[in-house]
């Protein structure tokens, strides 16, 4: 009988579950409160029953799952399959999560970081069908990216790879929580443009229609540049200038041919797309630039789920 | 019977041959000028017969080799082994290496990068053995890197993977020959610091041994330091700052553990070290930086031959 996995996305808010057969197909949903604010023991308890639930909504026990993959924030060990202090999970400190969740089942767990699983999600059912060389960054709070090099996803010597949001694009800039100045994820992530525009604002005072706005975020300059703001329009305008910046970086170390975009930012379309493919194709390198595409993911939610899940199926980060 | 294979470095002005068993051993050596200036055609005989050459000094034929892996300077295509208008070899235009070296002596023929080569030479034999996460970066006129990632030569999509030289440093900076902007090379390259220097002499004026000198080179900034002036010393100390800054970005997309520096300002030692390794640890991500290994190369020239080689004994660039 062919065996049936768990991928588990595990996100500040949320826990979810999904049951997926080796093909890909999503067979069952399962999606609760992860209360990480309220103790470890409580989250660890709801991850747990996320995967018993999906597994017996299709008539089988967790224990004769093929394998558990769960896709954490970071920073985390995936070799040894442990979370590492995630800030957005503050109760956690270090939990032996592949550990735990094998005790439980009895079955085979796969740990990855959030940003890994969604690469491999849509490379297998996604944006990045059949690329080998395919970057996935999400432009959120922060910016988060995984990489699948040469058919194989990427972590490096201790699991820490393709930390695009922390490359830099100005060595003068301002320091960032990673430790470096000028990092692209103080000009390009979705809390930047907010960040960034309420700055402007403040030092400028531009004809917007955002200065009527009760609080600046990556939304309200979202709308107002759909709209026809000039000023909010100029903001997306500088906003992708520095991620193509930042992409033009990671594109002449790792020679992707395929940049997968997720995220808040992500679903300004055009209005965020036009200026980075633009950037690239001014900074690129001749004979590589002309063939790169930056396109939208295509799975949402389901990318982390069916990526986790692949990661499991395919035995684990080592393959 | 052990099969022997040779290694060739093809250089703007000499083309190295190496004959080199399955373990390593450099059993034979020729070299000669490549002619390059002259034709196309008197640099591919001279790449041919420095090959024979190395062989039947060993008392072999040519046509006896288990293979040859030829380094040539980029761009290249190392999937089809094909050189394309190679910069430092005004003469050629797209040769098809592979083909013509393989109808010569009827031997399996693998064409790579040459900063590749030099990166998996010093991974086999030198800096990087057993290193499986390893970054080899070549000062000298550019930046060249090359890049093993978890036991890999990374190549991307088109074998233009691990630019290193055109990373960003300034969004804001001038315009490089990549058709990038700020890019690493125009900070922290042999050439740029010779121009760096003249430039901040011609603005600053300041005391110091060089405006003596006839000619500012990155050998006249370097003998004056090691004589201890001051100006001197402080380019040395901004140029491996930027040096850092270019190592941490490439540092958080690779997660590498180790960079091996080489090419003629790695020979300037603790005077080009010292500060990158102390912007690492600056700048650096927490968990990683401080485990992160920055050396000196230690195979010279035979890096080249030995990785030239290592290429052809494992098959190929696919391997």
């Amino acid at each position: 009988m062919e065996k049936l996995f768990v991928g588990v996305d595990i996100g500040g808010t949320n826990v979810a579950s999904g049951l997926i057969d080796e093909e890909g197909n999503l067979l069952q949903r399962d999606k609760r409160p992860i209360l990480a604010q309220v103790s470890q023991d409580a989250s660890l308890r709801q991850i747990v029953n996320g995967i018993r639930m999906v597994a017996e909504k299709e008539g089988i026990s967790a224990n004769e799952l093929g394998g558990v993959g769960i896709g954490s924030p970071g920073p985390l060990d995936p070799f040894q399959g442990v979370a590492l202090s995630p800030v957005n999970l503050p109760t956690w400190g270090t939990v032996p999560l592949k550990k735990i969740v094998e005790e439980e089942f009895s079955v085979p767990v796969t740990v990855d970081n959030d940003a890994n699983v969604v690469a491999v999600g849509e490379r297998w059912k996604g944006a990045g069908r059949d690329v080998d060389n395919f970057l996935c960054a999400t432009l959120g709070t922060g910016i988060g990216g995984g990489a699948i090099c040469e058919g194989r996803l990427l972590h490096g010597f201790n699991g820490n790879a393709v930390e695009i949001g922390h490359i830099t694009v100005d060595f003068n800039g301002p320091r960032c929580g990673s430790g470096n100045y000028g990092c692209l994820e103080l000009y390009a992530s979705a809390s930047a443009i907010a960040r960034r525009t309420s700055e402007r604002m403040e030092r400028e005072r531009p004809k917007s229609l955002l200065t009527e706005a009760e609080q600046i975020t990556s939304k309200t300059v979202f709308e107002a540049a759909q709209r026809g703001d000039k000023f909010a329009l100029e903001m997306f305008e500088e906003t992708g200038f520095f991620l193509g910046v930042g992409l033009v970086s990671a594109i002449n170390l790792l020679n992707v041919e395929m940049v997968a975009l997720t995220g808040g930012l992500a679903n300004a379309g055009d209005l965020i797309f036009n200026p980075v493919r633009r950037t690239i194709l001014e900074r690129g390198f001749p004979g590589v630039k002309e063939k790169i595409r930056v396109i939208p993911t295509q799975l949402g939610e389901d990318a982390a789920l069916l990526g986790a899940a692949k990661i499991a199926i395919d035995g684990g980060v080592f393959i």
